[in-house]
């Protein structure tokens, strides 16, 4: 058995801490075994399976310094959760990887566990195994399963004339993630008003899947071709294109940004267009869907962004000012 | 996108690395979708679904000084496969999540992808997605989907009187990975028998998952209980005695070991008993099996090592030494 050094708790092993931190959890009907054997059991779908990973490493995506342990937990399912949402399914049941450094107390693996609870109760996923190692910094993997009848959400199905919406608000996560790490300095109006800060910071933190929305999109015929926004809107935008054998033309003053975003960034859509971390979605649909009517039916604002077009160019009109850099390099800048 | 720093190759991000390992791999007709949208589809399974996961990382279970970087991927896919043996399941489809760091070469990804994509052949098992994320070690997380008909073996039903077999030979891996780390010196013949020490090596960096045994062992009934040998043949018997709610009497004498592990060790059979990593089979069956026939028919040297009884202990006689530590005090030692 691998000992794991969790300060300040006795656990002496990877099963006691599993066992610790996943007891008395809830599993739905679909699970026939959870935690305790050498793999989950899962019952037979009705329709086909949908999975997925991704993983959240200490320093890469995130700083305990600022960054709650419960929300780290919760956060780790959403971004997988929001890879079912762009497919237009519904969560079943998830595995967990946690990478365990040393320096860690057992009190912030049960905040994490406590987040990552929640947000499975919420989403009606299943916590049905795990696993713990040891690691030089922190990581939580997730694998995440899926089901999905016949509307799938895929990347590859868009064709020219097809309108290009998003939901939500873009570019405030990027801003969030800037102002946590010490690369944004809140100017003018922003600077005395804390509520547009947490905002901002808060849906860097606690991003929510769109699983309800894309579950409504799904439900269109023919099925939108979709995909979440985690790496921001051009790049992943380019994704569906790419895939899909097509270019875009996208209208700049069309692109939906919140009050904070504005009150911040002014007239510059550079974050809201190549931010990432999201977690919004992109569809294409066939023309004749009005913003009001899509908003209704997806419980979210809904904006008509742009057009698909025959040839490979994503073409962007409309911007006041010059579109800046990705959200890379804006990791590595400052 | 978010930018990866591998060395002496052109791989500006992630989603090129991942279009580049996983370039014209091969998938069932099971597989409706893989690599390039937000989730791999699967379709509808016959029977029930099984769900694992598992990590390898650098420096806590592996040393790319002595580890082949080939031999890691297929062992990263091996360590899982042998999870759905345990249950006498099919595999299916895996995700990988690759934890990249500094100073690796993408032929250093390319090679630990060929041995993974090597195993994913060899066990009819899609690789359907992957993720890539920087580190600061490099980690390899593997989920894995199987099938599984009416014959799932579990830990929960080992009954009094049921027999305890083995199969192959156990410690070998134990053995290797402590000449590989230089905790191990080989002595008398060993020392001049250079197959012996490849061998032993091989064994722990080369492990097989018993799937066809596995498989066979499920189709009888009633259904034997069993588990695959991780942690080591006390531990993990011990999971099945926990799970289970019985004891177990084991005879040390009837231990499979290796001339190999012989020749080392003489009678010492600490490393049998307590080494991991051997991804033998443990499994508990009805009285009337005999080991000439188990053998045949699961293609592997099945050993009857004790019985189940009532109660709560293990109980080990016929030991002709005393048993030492087990696998992680083996690690931590010298």
């Amino acid at each position: 058995m691998r000992k794991l050094s969790v300060a300040s708790g006795q656990l002496s092993s990877e099963f006691e801490l599993i066992a610790r931190l996943t007891a008395g959890i809830h599993l739905s009907g679909r699970t026939n075994l959870g935690v305790g054997d050498d793999c989950a059991i899962i019952s037979r779908p009705r329709g086909a399976t949908l999975f997925t990973i991704d993983s959240m490493v200490e320093n890469v995506h995130f700083d305990l310094r600022w960054f709650p342990p419960q929300a780290l937990g919760a956060r780790a399912l959403a971004v997988n959760l929001s890879d079912i949402a762009a497919m237009g399914g519904h969560p079943t049941a998830c595995l967990v990887n946690l990478g365990v450094r040393e320096g860690l107390t057992s009190r912030t693996l049960e905040q994490i566990y406590s987040g990552l609870r929640e947000a499975a109760r919420e989403s009606s996923t299943d916590i049905v195994g795990g696993n713990v190692t040891r690691s030089r910094e922190l990581s939580i993997t997730i694998a995440l399963l899926g089901n999905v009848g016949r509307g799938v959400m895929r990347r590859d199905t868009a064709r020219p004339g097809d309108e290009i919406f998003v939901t939500g608000t873009l570019g405030d996560a990027a801003l969030g993630w800037r102002i946590l790490a010490g690369k944004l300095k809140a100017v003018g109006k922003a600077k005395t008003d804390r509520a547009l800060i947490k905002y901002l910071v808060e849906r860097f933190i606690r991003p929510h899947a769109r699983l309800y929305a894309a579950q409504r999109l799904a439900a269109l015929r023919p099925v939108p071709a979709a995909i979440d926004i985690s790496d921001g809107l051009m790049q992943d935008l380019g994704h569906i294109l790419e895939r899909s054998g097509v270019g875009a033309e996208i209208d700049a003053s069309r692109i939906p940004v919140s009050p904070a975003y504005r009150a911040l960034m002014g007239d510059d859509l550079g974050h809201a267009m190549t931010g990432g971390e999201d977690y919004e979605l992109i569809f294409c649909a066939k023309p004749g869907h009005r913003e009001s009517e899509l908003s209704r039916r997806l419980r979210v604002a809904v904006r008509r962004i742009g057009t698909i077009v025959r040839g490979k160019r994503l073409n962007v009109i409309g911007a006041s000012a010059p579109i800046v850099a990705g959200w890379d390099q804006l990791r590595s800048r400052g």
